[in-house]
């Protein structure tokens, strides 16, 4: 079997309202592409029973399969689950192992379970539960008709893992075949990207597309034939070409973060590092914590926000008073105490200005970071104008690529 | 006139692979809920005639304001024009005053006109042109049997620009008011709020919703009548008794963050905080730095992340060895040593595990957070399985609600 056309509802007033983005629907999309799988249609719907019934019913009378998020929530307004047993003409009821289950997680935090959540449980016979491992939504996959509807709870991180988790090993294979790679680069923007693969992006197969994101432009290479294995040959000329072209601001590809990357390559050497962070206030600690396994080479940090934070990490006052705070010199004094301060290989450091007011008349956005290693202090100043949390995350990123390109001896660094 | 219902269809192939996430529509939304028009179906369709044109029929079947945004440009897949005149049952004419200034505008920038822009200047009989005073892209305002379909050009600050300036003027007036508050709770689940709002989630003016996000659960409030401020009357009384029933877990309402309310309180007082963050890595000092002006009243932190770390900080050794870093004593001796250490009148502080391996024999999510305060110390056991990155935003957000607690002098803080 094979997909023909799917299709995908996303439900809740709040999206009809525009007060949220719907991000669900495009990360869908993304899955259903890279596997092979088009997709003609995406709908919104509020939370209207009728009206969700409705949108069920067209997209089954043209689409085999139909991802709907959102709506499976415990509360009145969540009418996923009525609306797929209206459309389909069968009859909900509390299943008993689900609600066992339910229970029991209620039990396990302390809490017992409001009576409102029982709907939770429900199933209707056409339905299979699906496991939510960090909720209490579960899904449904349904099979009817020789078409498949797939209902997941709207909050991302458990519709994404849902997707993968449960409902990837249940969708008929046999998609054509299709490869693809997106490698992550940081330090140049989208249109010298775009310049500089200008003779792949005007091709259709293998593709190549960029994509600016929050932690840098995102490069994707992709490629269709007959099975995955002959798609992933026909893209792996055009990868490598890619790769040569923009080698020194690739840090990573596909679900990689910098945080792994840059805690692979500290693991490999048996290194450490700390950091001290200035007008970043904890972001750059907080990236490189969200790596699982980060205590076995982030040591901790400082935020030193104010001066007399900076002076209590070891930052001479004289030099603050000489340089101001915001200055290549201060920069590169709070990476060198904070090195010496928590006896670590690495020591990272960050000041400037957040905004949206300038400081010591400089105006938001200038960024100083810097490196001090074994081999060495190496401080740069970067600096894009922007909103407050734009330039925390702009210098996070400038900083964590200056680490990566010292730690893998790039001569830029 | 009045308009009953809105409808909005985007239209690109990149918006159903995902590869761009549509703004347009949510901020169409935003500006028609604003205007008190009701939006039932929002619709994205590929660059494909017949789907679209498909798409256009249905919409206008169930409403009688259809809003299309996109597919206006001049190329081969760009086909808004000709599926509006299939669906309609009219042919488009090259409008010889479009023409003239479509010609007028390249000559202008010094180039001429490619034969592919001509289909830039069709109009069918029931369209009159809305002028795009910055683009190629001439809108449409389709009056037909009592209903209208409004095409913009799909780059937001375009449609933006010419929502305001051409539709706007042109729809029909006499809308309802509206009115609508989101008030932000912690540290209470969505059921619950569900069954404490049971009886005015069921009302349908005003109206009561809840909405699960990553910093709590959202309740909105919204009401509408003949005009804005009856709306705001209507609803003052529903808002005022869902204050009342949830005050301890409200926190801010609508564009308000948790740090910016936590400022303003310190603000008031004219009182500092620092934090000493374990396993949050960094995360609750990042979210109270992104509120502009935090340096008034956040002095900074450090991130305790080894044993050794938490030792320097001033927390005793045989305090670890006997309790574990995992443990109530070492949250306290956190807040404690922190706020002494940078002389604030504050001091906050996380331990636990945030996983995906356990620690000291607890489990991933395990969570500890504790105030230190001129009136003392208040410690809290958190806890609830996830990721580690939900894990780290938890108890982030446990911290800062009883921090705010405390503030506020709630009798549970």
């Amino acid at each position: 079997m094979h997909v023909q056309a799917a299709e995908i509802i996303s439900v809740g007033t709040e999206l009809l309202l525009g007060e949220i983005v719907d991000t669900n629907a495009p990360w869908l999309a993304r899955e259903l592409r890279d596997h092979g799988v088009p997709v003609f249609h995406k709908a919104v719907v509020g939370d209207n029973r009728g009206r969700l019934r409705e949108a069920i019913a067209l997209a089954l009378g043209r689409s085999d399969l139909v991802i709907i998020g959102g709506g499976l929530g415990p509360t009145d307004d969540d009418l996923t689950r009525e609306a797929i047993a209206d459309a389909l003409g069968e009859t909900p009821q509390i299943d008993g192992r689900l609600l066992a289950r339910l229970e029991e997680l209620f039990r396990s935090r302390g809490r017992p379970m409001p009576a409102i959540n029982r709907k939770q449980a429900w199933l209707i016979p056409s339905a299979e539960p699906l496991d939510n491992p960090i909720g209490t939504a579960y899904g449904w996959f349904v099979r009817w008709r020789g078409r498949s509807v797939v209902a997941l709870p709207g909050p991302p991180h458990e519709l994404q893992r849902m997707w993968r988790e449960q409902v990837l090993p249940r969708l008929p294979r046999g998609q054509a075949g299709f490869w693809h790679q997106t490698l992550h680069t940081l330090g140049i923007g989208e249109g010298s990207v775009g310049e500089m693969l200008a003779d792949f992006t005007n091709q259709r197969n293998p593709s190549v597309a960029t994509y600016a994101r929050r932690h840098g432009v995102d490069v994707r290479v992709a490629a269709s034939a007959p099975d995955a294995e002959a798609a992933r040959q026909a893209a792996a000329p055009v990868l490598a070409e890619v790769e040569r072209r923009l080698a020194p601001f690739i840090w990573g590809r596909d679900e990689e973060t910098i945080g792994l990357v840059l805690g692979r390559a500290l693991s490999a050497r048996q290194q450490t590092v700390a950091v001290a962070e200035s007008f970043t206030g904890g972001l750059v600690a907080d990236t490189l914590t969200d790596t699982p396994g980060a205590s076995a080479w982030f040591r901790g940090g400082m935020i030193a926000y104010s001066p007399a934070a900076k002076i209590a990490l070891g930052v001479p006052a004289a030099l603050i008073e000489r340089h101001g705070v915001v200055s290549e010199e201060v920069a590169g004094a709070l990476a060198t105490a904070v090195r010496a301060r928590f006896e670590t290989d690495w020591g990272l450091a960050t000041t400037g200005v957040a905004g949206p007011a300038p400081l010591e008349g400089h105006p938001p956005g200038t960024t100083l970071v810097a490196v001090a290693g074994p081999d060495g202090l190496v401080v740069r100043r970067l600096g894009w104008p922007g909103e407050r949390r734009q330039v925390k995350e702009r210098a996070t990123n400038g900083l964590l690529m200056l680490f990566l390109r010292r730690l893998r001896g790039d001569r830029q660094a």
